[in-house]
């Protein structure tokens, strides 16, 4: 078994507004000298060790993620 | 500026629908051998450098994650 981290993120150029909202509220809640907040998704996948990394990158485009509006980066990782 | 990227888990114990939906549908789109698939967020922020670790956690605790039922990881990365 192979342990598989999918990100999700919005790509740069697509509005984020839950990522906005947390942006918003810092200072309201005294947090200063945060400038941006991007927010995105995190999968984590417990993998057969015979699937291969073509297979992965296909289901994270397909199911994880929407490549129309988001980038996504996709790695294995010690379990 | 420092890029900080929190990652946001749903606790083990706790049930993800989410993830449970995506390790559901696998199958009929003709993925095999994704055993387990969790679901959580990950916010990529901007950060001054004088904003410490302490605050960062407190900012992660308070407004990025429920500690009730999530675990949350804080780390700076190269920009």
């Amino acid at each position: 078994m192979a342990r598989v981290v999918v990100d999700v993120m919005p790509k740069q150029e697509i509005l984020d507004p839950q990522g906005q909202a947390v942006a918003n509220a810092l200072p309201r809640l005294g947090f200063d000298g945060i400038t941006e907040v991007r927010q995105g998704k995190r999968f984590e996948l417990e993998v057969a060790d015979d699937v291969d990394d073509a297979t992965l990158a296909n289901i994270a485009e397909t199911l994880l993620a929407n490549p129309v509006i988001e980038d996504f980066e996709v790695r294995r990782v010690e379990a």
